[in-house]
């Protein structure tokens, strides 16, 4: 039988272009002699819906466009996720499903049965698991269909197996002879190997092969990786598609051909795309044809300003210098020269005059420039963030935030300040991977100018500040902040791993005392196994 | 048998203040010669403890609180909520659980049944259903325990039944005489009748008297209105305690007393009641002592304003009016004689001198002042946005922005700007209902100016602006806008009710298009059936 995996990047209620993209995939299979074509989970709907998943006519535009795509089908068949109704009068009101499409109908649906509820994940929230798996008969051969998470019953969530049923070997038993896995598997740093080493378990487990169909693209918070693989009875790999681009393999069960691993991404490289490939979906599906950004002459802006760059191209970037008069004469060097680099038009805003207006206005004194309060600090920082937003409102441009996760984390940013604007790239990347990033963006040369990622880090809004007067060094920072948000450790725990327990305390009540900051971010990219945003719900008035 | 309610106000995360509450109340019992003491959902750990729950330390710190508790308990019984481990090593990690502690120790622990994974719910995210139902039999009485949600079985949800169990009525069968119900039931407007007829149906239904222990106070985006009950076998009331403060009510189950109906309050005062305990405890919660509003003149800072003084006393209330070149001299008088009423201090930070030198700095001709940008518009805005955060910053006071709903729905409000803030107060209360809690104020007396109650809506950010040059009128704006969130009406459903078809469309569009506003909005109390915030997810990128 002749296999295809279609990884598509879909657009969340965009049933049209959503459906056209599906038909195209089936005329390839068509062309390529295929006998059935798999598409991603909710590939109709598009992933994560949400609560769109709530308005009515939402579903019935799904329904509309499944059947609409059945009747475009022939003797090639269409596995595709859509969202049905649960007809029975109790339980949650849908099911998240896979269709059988051929000969012009849906032919079999099979829903998915592990639904799950953590991190992003809300998927219990909408629907009702599946009760019956049955395998369905496609020219000789006994199909089991699972979506996503149903090939995860073995996996461990911190020491736990969240799931008591094992779709695979209940389809096993129903006769299977192929697994069909339909995804939408978000990207973040090493998952490839983890789905790979879950599937290759689960293929050896049923000695079945498995076909994993991922969707790629981004949707706001998530980037999907594609990277849907075809593995053997032995459980392993003979074909994985492109990472982080849409693609179209075929590959025949019965000569699957020669096993070889999966590729190994390096970490800068995947998470350089998956924030280019974030950026660039979350601009168009949004219908942004430009970005701003405020170039500080640091870090953090010329990394988004250069991934910026590649998601859309130089033209389509504007970046702002918003120079305050604490700002040193070379960060404005650095910064035209990575615009030079970049090749993107550059636009000066100095804000020395709306800076005294607002002193004045609030009544500080105009002699005493010596010591800059916390107040002066966040009036620079919100006077760039409106100057931004102005540009932003006056162009249609996207303004792109800068701040990175150590800075989100310990709240070391400002609200409508250097927070402002519609996406915050680099949200969910520590500090010390930033570096990493410049440098992987001078792989073929300089972009990033030398002079940018020496330096050490400084907010500008007093003088001679260095991020380091309020924050122990991002080399300490960054792992206890992995530890406390990853890895959920206590104080006690960290400081078990050999951190100063004076700098864990003050990092982890730093952490805790921003949640009012982080509920009014914008979102970000999600790379790491926990991000701020979507994923992790913390309440902000509490104690401990 | 002598059955206590303690309806506690507790705080997330507070295992010292919350045990404290706790024993006190147990306490009141014994002296009151009561036998049991029932104590609302999660009180040890408080509620909704949301991703606090995967914190290890979090939860060991309250099964440290919960046996404590146990160890001060003597012959009078306590009912309390609490988080406990799930032993077995797959489904999640925790159940939500009732501990009845007497004697010294924790003798007998039910867990929930029913989790609700509906709107601001995400019960299913952390904690595994129950699946035993023993009674407990205490003092020759056999008690059938349940936890909120476990008496919803009932309820229909949009049509449809949530729920295949009825744990009321498997607690007959072991045998119960009592049914207690420990609840974290959020207040929305007219929820105490739902309430009632839920329970009283149940009660009657398995013939069995029902203690109903609800929390009170505010946490985050959610206020618990307490107003506990006690059911008579035949499901009439026989005991109410007080709408949203703590209570200690005292029935004895052999003479239960008189059969009386629920208190209806007038629905402004449960609004506004729920405002100021919201506020209050927020800001308690939070560690801020005072706020500050900017004063515009307009009917909606005049609200917030009252509601502020009624939470926090006038003295911890500060006003600003921030005049723009287009603020009308009466809009200043207003503000100043409803200050004056208030009894709350004003500054006036005249913002005329900074929007300039930002016009100036973007560009703007200095002669063209007629024809007012979107841009401009925004930029006045922010300016009062930021020097509020300022105030802010310089005073630790938390700004109160004060958008409502019928604005945060349509994006009739800037980001950074008027949106600016700690807490959205009013961000759930359409602008119809905000006229009405104008009137509610003045009900012993003008505290909000006539002139403001009057006037039409504008937001003064141009020349003779008026609300309804941008928008239908909040007659038509408010109903469209119920039947399209609450609802979740099509468009065509809502023309079928009698609305114009354009205007329809229009406001629909509107509200799409405004998701990226209201993921950056602070939080803000719920009181409808669906706030913006934690209980309603919508993708931004999204089409449809």
């Amino acid at each position: 039988m002749k296999i295809a995996i279609a990884q598509i990047n879909t657009t969340v209620g965009d049933f049209a272009g959503n459906s056209a993209k599906i038909i195209t995939g089936i005329r390839q299979g068509e062309r390529a002699g295929v006998d059935v074509v798999l598409f991603p989970e909710l590939a109709i709907s598009g992933y994560p819906p949400r609560d769109m998943l709530e308005k009515p006519s939402f579903i019935e535009g799904n329904l509309r466009a499944i059947e609409a795509v059945a009747k475009e089908t022939r003797g090639t068949a269409a596995l595709v996720g859509f969202a049905s109704r649960n007809e029975s009068k109790d339980g949650r009101g849908l099911f998240n499903s896979a269709g059988f499409l051929h000969d012009g109908s849906v032919k079999f649906v099979q829903h998915k049965t592990l639904l799950p509820q953590y991190d992003v994940f809300d998927e219990g929230r909408h629907f009702e698991p599946a009760k019956e798996h049955e395998v369905y008969e496609f020219k000789g051969r006994r199909i089991g269909i699972t979506l996503c998470e149903d090939l995860w019953s073995k996996h461990s969530f911190r020491g736990r197996r969240l799931y008591r049923v094992d779709p695979a070997h209940l389809l096993k038993e129903a006769g299977a002879e192929l697994i069909f896995n339909i995804s939408a598997s978000p990207f973040t740093v090493g998952k490839q190997r983890i789905r790979y080493d879950l599937f290759s378990a689960e293929a050896k487990s049923v000695g079945l092969p498995v076909f994993y169909c991922n969707m790629v693209g981004g949707n706001d918070e998530l980037v999907f990786d594609g990277r849907s693989f075809v593995l053997d009875a032995e459980g392993r790999t003979v074909c994985e598609a492109q990472a982080f681009e849409e693609d179209f393999i075929v590959v025949d069960s019965d000569a699957m051909g020669k096993p070889s691993d999966i590729v190994d991404l390096p970490e800068e490289e995947e998470i350089w795309r998956a924030l280019v490939l974030g950026l660039s979906d979350y601009m168009k599906k949004c219908g942004f044809a430009r970005a701003v950004v405020g170039l500080s002459g640091g870090i953090d802006s010329a990394v988004v300003a250069a991934i910026a760059c590649d998601a859309v191209g130089p033209d389509k970037v504007l970046g702002v210098m918003l120079p305050s008069p604490y700002t040193e004469e070379r960060s404005l060097r650095d910064a035209e020269r990575l615009a030079r680099n970049l090749g993107i038009s550059t636009w000066h805003v100095p804000i020395n005059e709306i800076y005294e207006t607002y002193r004045r206005a609030l009544g500080y004194s105009s002699k005493d420039a010596g010591e800059v309060s916390l107040a002066e600090e966040n009036i620079q920082s919100r006077i760039r963030g409106n100057i931004l937003m102005a540009i932003s409102n006056r162009e249609g441009s996207i303004v792109l935030s800068t701040g990175n996760k150590s800075e989100l984390s310990v709240g070391y940013c400002t609200l409508y300040g250097d927070m402002a604007g519609g996406f915050a790239l680099i949200s969910d990347i520590p500090k010390k991977i930033v570096y990493r990033l410049a440098q992987y963006a001078n792989r073929g040369g300089e972009r990033i100018p030398k002079a940018i990622i020496l330096r050490p880090p400084s907010a500008e809004l007093k003088p001679n500040q260095a991020d380091t007067d309020s924050l122990p060094p991002y080399d300490v920072l960054d792992p206890i902040m992995r530890h406390y948000i990853e890895d959920r450790m206590s104080a006690e725990e960290i400081v078990a791993r050999g951190f100063d327990k004076d700098t864990a305390l003050r990092i982890i009540r730093m952490i805790d005392a921003n949640e009012y900051k982080r509920r009014q971010a914008p979102p970000g990219i999600k790379i790491t196994m926990k991000a701020f945003g979507m994923g992790r719900r913390f309440p902000i008035a509490r104690k401990s």
